[in-house]
């Protein structure tokens, strides 16, 4: 079934995965299958693995290691900073988004829009640019939210955080500033979207965009920043999400970003003549043919 | 780290991964990472994959297969059955769950008892064996859900849910019937707690208990029962649970039933075989031992 003398051109969709990571998840799954909640040596160990995976990936996002919370991938991880804000937010309050968000952002906005939230929707232009005007207009004292996601899953504009960032900063300093950075994970140049640079509040991620496996993403959400966890239970994953901890995805999720981080400045050059190439072809083969892309 | 020379005895906490199932996730993350969203052919080959494991997961349920939704684990299951349950239920409305259910249920419930919902909580007797004088006391016609687990966690006692849902008839058949079915799994005896005899509305499960692998989970639900979903976004699972399917876990845990379900009632006998010596030979060489299990 896997593609033969193809090209696979839908890594927006999801990527194939390493086999490097691949080697890691068999691994895990055959010699730390142990539970890490239980109190015996392989167990303890097993735990041990995730908090290793943990701080790789915390110094990705330019988080500490104990606020990055594993879920079950990125939808789930967008669903928790919009649930668990509206849970713990104090009346009145209003959340502010862009019109060109993900679905798993959106439609948790459009259900708690019908619940009487006021959700202001900021506009892009034609490139999907945020419109900054706008977003200082929408920002006011009550606003408990502010989530622009970093790269749209569509046309690739990459959003000007930095913009945001600073307006949030002007308007109102203790809104929460989240960033669903799916599409931009070690997929833009170290001067753009840098998080370490930008320190966002929150920021939702996902193993399956950058060669992991489906099934794991993350919630890094500072600790000053509170808001109600969406699934409670064990008490795993410091209380805020519980369940028995995914680990073979943990550890591949960090794989992952330790592999796609090596020589990143070199794959993205490569990765941008490629690009070039494929367009400049397209457009000499075939007439009509416009790029909705920035 | 794997155990040498000793045995293995927390599978209620989570089991060793079967060999053929780490070869169905090495296969599947080789050769079908595609995004069964995707619309070309290797991709909607993934999807039918899905629906094959589909198929053999309702068939072992005794649900339709568009009756099955994936989740990342019976914690999740649990908390979307009882938040789906309080979101969509007219007031006023109760809740009946047993005193010794598992966390993934009783702290969700207890968050909404704080919020004001009426749980009642059925006792036990000390074998863990549920009172259905007082099940029977408590549901009435405003009970929306009855949610009792099929077998505890901790001490193993097997719930009479043939009793439960003959009460649940007789009080209130329009109340949902849910059972966190994570412990009787391929666990139980066919006599025993038989789904396809039992037909509750709901179940919860999870393959890491039946040599599956962590992160992925189903709820089950019949089609005329109408709840909220928890995790919004792209639409997946029929509109009922949103985020791009855990692919390699779900045909594991299809591989994880069919492999546990063959010669079932074989391995049960050998599994009791060895229960009875443990405890013998525990009783035979330690003072003052007592078991807590029925």
């Amino acid at each position: 079934m896997k593609i033969q003398n193809e090209v696979y051109l839908d890594n927006a969709a999801t990527t194939q995965v390493y086999d490097e990571v691949i080697n890691i998840i068999d691994e895990s799954l055959r010699n730390s299958f142990y539970n890490p909640s239980s109190e015996y040596k392989p167990a303890i160990e097993t735990g041990k693995q995730i908090e290793k995976a943990r701080k790789e990936i915390a110094n990705q996002l330019g988080f500490n290691p104990d606020e990055i919370y594993f879920t079950s991938g990125a939808t789930e991880s967008n669903n928790t900073i919009i649930r668990g804000v509206v849970e713990k937010a104090r009346k009145p309050f209003n959340i502010v988004t862009s019109k060109i968000e993900h679905p798993s952002i959106m439609e948790v906005l459009k259900f708690y829009e019908g619940k009487g939230v006021d959700i202001r929707y900021v506009s892009v232009d034609s490139f999907g640019n945020l419109d900054i005007e706008e977003l200082r207009e929408s920002i006011d004292e009550n606003t408990a939210l502010v989530s622009i996601m970093a790269v749209n899953n569509e046309i690739g504009t990459i959003l000007d955080l930095d913009k945001v960032k600073e307006v949030i900063k002007e308007k109102n300093p203790n809104a929460i500033f989240h960033t669903d950075y799916v599409q931009a994970l070690l997929k833009t140049n170290p001067d753009q979207l840098d998080l370490k640079k930008l320190k966002p509040d929150a920021v939702s991620v996902t193993a399956h965009k950058i060669h992991g496996p489906k099934g794991i993403g993350v919630l890094a959400l500072r600790k000053n920043k509170k808001i109600a966890p969406l699934i409670l239970g064990g008490g795993q994953e410091r209380n805020f999400r519980s369940g028995t901890e995914n680990v073979p995805g943990i550890l591949a999720f960090a794989k992952a970003i330790e592999l796609l981080s090596e020589n990143l400045e070199e794959k993205n050059k490569k990765l941008q003549k490629l690009k070039d190439l494929l367009i400049e072809r397209i457009m000499y083969e075939l007439d009509d043919v416009s790029v909705n892309s920035p």
